[in-house]
């Protein structure tokens, strides 16, 4: 299934929706998550946090989202979080400058670029207005962050634009409270806001959204050193060697092959590739590309960005990036705190290795790798992996009367705090397990006359189509083992 | 323990700490949650979802914390969300005019009341600058929504001062698409901002904070109808019936003597006191206090604060307000929307009644009435609920040495991603244990000798510090079985 059709049923089906549209200044690139939205979310995010935080002993922290303007005139934000923009100098129609460019001359002039590059680009392919044939200014920087004032003399602050500048800024108090040994895990859920000159399609690239960020401070001398290595050597990545190719080798052999850096950016690969594997994403339809030079963020020093093939072209999930001692060097020089810790006898300044997963993508690409359109069974079946479906469990009286309605409510009663179940008395008993698979519900179980008689209930799984009897006494035990996070 | 006891104990074992502290533009208002701060928010946040959201059947969304300004317009926060401020004619320094009043002359101007009130109260009581003696200028009003510009034209849009709005703008599409029916609640936990003039008390009065939000949506002419009443009639609840007496006595004879308006508000409450016993709170030491004319937000027509009582005074944990129509009224009218909605056969514009919960008050609550100095113990202990532990279990090899450490690691690897585990090998086992009293983890395993030969390790219980071996084995099923949700 393509993105419209996504689109829709996120719509008609409680995911995701724009935010404030009943409203006609309802702005582009905010949106709201649905009751099964919300609930997909918080299952992905549970997944991250056993699969990564805890699996490697990570300290994870939630942090402010208004911060000070201290912090991003260390980071740099203030000075090069910027997108270029062009104005048209009759109808003042303002476009980001690199997408204009590629939508009208099929160029692409990386998003870091001189601000000349832009320039030359426009007048060599003659790119005008799109709205009026206007001729466009000077190409210049906007800058992405949005602006606050604070207490009643609005003192200037920022809305965080990434949520590891709070994982930078505490880094000494984590490490010291925390007893951290290095390399260290920081991560942090959670939202960040980015004033994008053009949003688009949908959870794509959105205002405010949510990141998963996950900072490793590590010793630059020991990256070789680390141990979880050894639980990764053998998972196979795709990796793009140059533009057009991209090969598959374990990880392992892109060490060897100096692909990838070194062992310990090869681990924390491995924990990615290995955890959207487990949360139902086509893996074999991911790679990694290596960045170059002027597409790499400014902070950055060694960057793969992990991408995934959807209908709507590659989408990057998560940047990964050696900021080596960019972050840690800048907020102790602007603020005079000293980020050096212990590692055994030796000080050492930490390098920072970032997974910065996008949230909101990973969902869609989640649906879309597993949505189906079944014409031969009448229905469009999410078949996400279990842990992750919003609805763990239909409950259906076949009809209301004759008691199976209060029996239905009884079971419903019985689980609806443990798990997420769904009672539907609605329609035929088909009808209801059409809706139950749209949502990726893995289970369900009807009630029927039968049920009053001996005490079972028929049990129907979401991609076998398979219909079993089972006691009720047995419902509870079918739900978890099916439901499980592995 | 008290308020600069606990404060201690949350900068000290990464519960929570200033935002930016090491910044000297850091703004007050602003806070971080370290990882055992983190760990236990989550587990609040799934207990409300479980006792709350699941519970009722509710409906919970995720919605954007930028809006625009049309929603404030229609629910009246651009006109009225505002504090009372005066400004000193010399200084210039800034003071909320109804605290200032409090803290000079110990008078209770509400913050509601009218601006001449406040003038009066300070020439009466002759108050002036606390700086510098000067003379206050009249009271005005201050709004506090934070403003923020969208896109490179900078439309107006504001930072949401409550969760709810999404709530009601959603509506529409959410009762559609969820196919609801009347009485259905809408949920949602998320940040909320507001630019107050003076933050204090770290979690207590924040500019960036977290609610649990709950608006239910009902047709006013069958608030007695309400089926779950019968689970919540017996629960006894402290309520104040005048300005100086609290009476405990169950919902049902609060409904009965009419302190209770009616059976649907009685339930929610009902819920709310449950759900508070079950997070830890001393409920015997909290109330229901029905606020005057003044003291209600704009928009209640009805109005419980349910207070706890902690060390640094009767605080206000949650608003519980019957919005009327107020809300759905005012986004109708404003957007041209149909808010109307079918109840069986009856078209019915729902009133709203609302629980409004302050997460991070919750939580410093729930930690002063669990925590205490046992000076006979030589220790400080967090007895909070063991779901709601930030660390469920501790795993701790004796000595490094003779392959306990190996052991132990063995055990932790086991058990890591499902639940929280801290692995500690640094001090004496004694010592281990006071650092995981301190932070509330009810269960510690210590590997030692006797393990490597037999396969059986000591438990330990944080409250009764009793000690029994069990094998290695049971280690999960006992952690299991302790930490489980209710």
């Amino acid at each position: 299934m393509n993105y419209e059709q996504i689109m829709k049923l996120a719509l008609e089906r409680g995911f995701y929706f724009p935010s404030c549209e009943i409203y006609n200044d309802a702005q582009a690139g905010f949106w709201e998550y649905g009751p099964n939205g919300v609930s997909l979310k918080n299952k992905f995010v549970e997944l991250w946090r056993r699969e990564m935080v805890r699996r490697d002993g990570m300290l994870e922290i939630d942090g402010s989202q208004i911060m000070s303007s201290s912090v991003f005139e260390a980071s740099g934000h203030l000075a090069s979080f910027a997108d270029p923009v062009v104005q048209c100098n009759s109808c003042k129609s303002i476009y980001r400058a690199d997408k204009l460019i590629y939508e009208i001359a099929n160029e692409v002039v990386p998003e870091n670029a001189d601000l000349e590059d832009f320039d030359k680009a426009i007048s060599e392919h003659n790119v005008v207005c799109t709205k009026c044939k206007g001729k466009l200014g000077k190409t210049r920087k906007f800058n992405m962050m949005f602006k606050v004032g604070i207490g009643p003399e609005a003192v200037p602050s920022y809305m965080r634009p990434e949520t590891c500048q709070s994982l930078f800024v505490d880094f000494p108090r984590l490490f010291k409270v925390m007893r951290g040994k290095l390399p260290v895990g920081l991560a942090q859920v959670g939202k960040s806001f980015r004033n994008e000159i053009s949003p688009r399609q949908s959870l794509i690239r959105m205002r405010e959204f949510y990141q998963a960020e996950i900072e490793v401070a590590f010793n630059p001398k020991t990256v070789d050193a680390i141990e979880g290595f050894k639980e990764v050597e053998g998972t196979e990545v795709g990796l793009m060697v140059d533009e057009k190719k991209t090969e598959r080798m374990t990880l392992g052999e892109a060490v060897e092959k100096k692909i990838v850096p070194n062992k310990l950016i090869a681990y924390y690969l491995g924990l990615l590739v290995q955890f959207y594997h487990k949360a139902g994403v086509d893996v074999k339809r991911s790679r990694f590309r290596k960045l170059g030079a002027k597409e790499k963020a400014f902070y950055a020093s060694v960057a793969f960005d992990f991408e995934v093939e959807t209908s709507i072209g590659w989408l990057e999930l998560v940047a990964c990036n050696d900021r080596a001692d960019y972050d840690l060097t800048a907020h102790g020089k602007k603020s005079g705190t000293n980020f050096e810790v212990l590692d055994g006898e030796e000080k050492v300044l930490p390098h920072i290795f970032e997974l910065s997963m996008g949230i909101d993508r990973s969902l869609y690409t989640i649906i879309e790798h597993n949505i189906r359109d079944e014409k031969e069974n009448d229905r469009v079946v999410l078949s996400i992996k279990p842990y992750l479906a919003p609805v763990h469990l239909g409950v259906l009286p076949l009809m209301k009367k004759d008691g199976m309605y209060e029996k239905a409510d009884e079971i419903y009663s019985k689980l609806k705090t443990k798990y997420d179940v769904f009672f539907d008395a609605a329609g035929s008993v088909g009808k209801r397990y059409r809706r139950l698979d749209e949502i990726g519900c893995p289970l369900a179980v009807t009630i029927d006359y039968q049920t009053m008689e001996d005490g079972t209930v028929t049990i129907r799984k979401r991609d076998a189509m398979s219909q079993e009897r089972i006691k009720v006494s047995d419902i509870e035990a079918h739900v978890q083992k099916e439901t499980s996070f592995p």
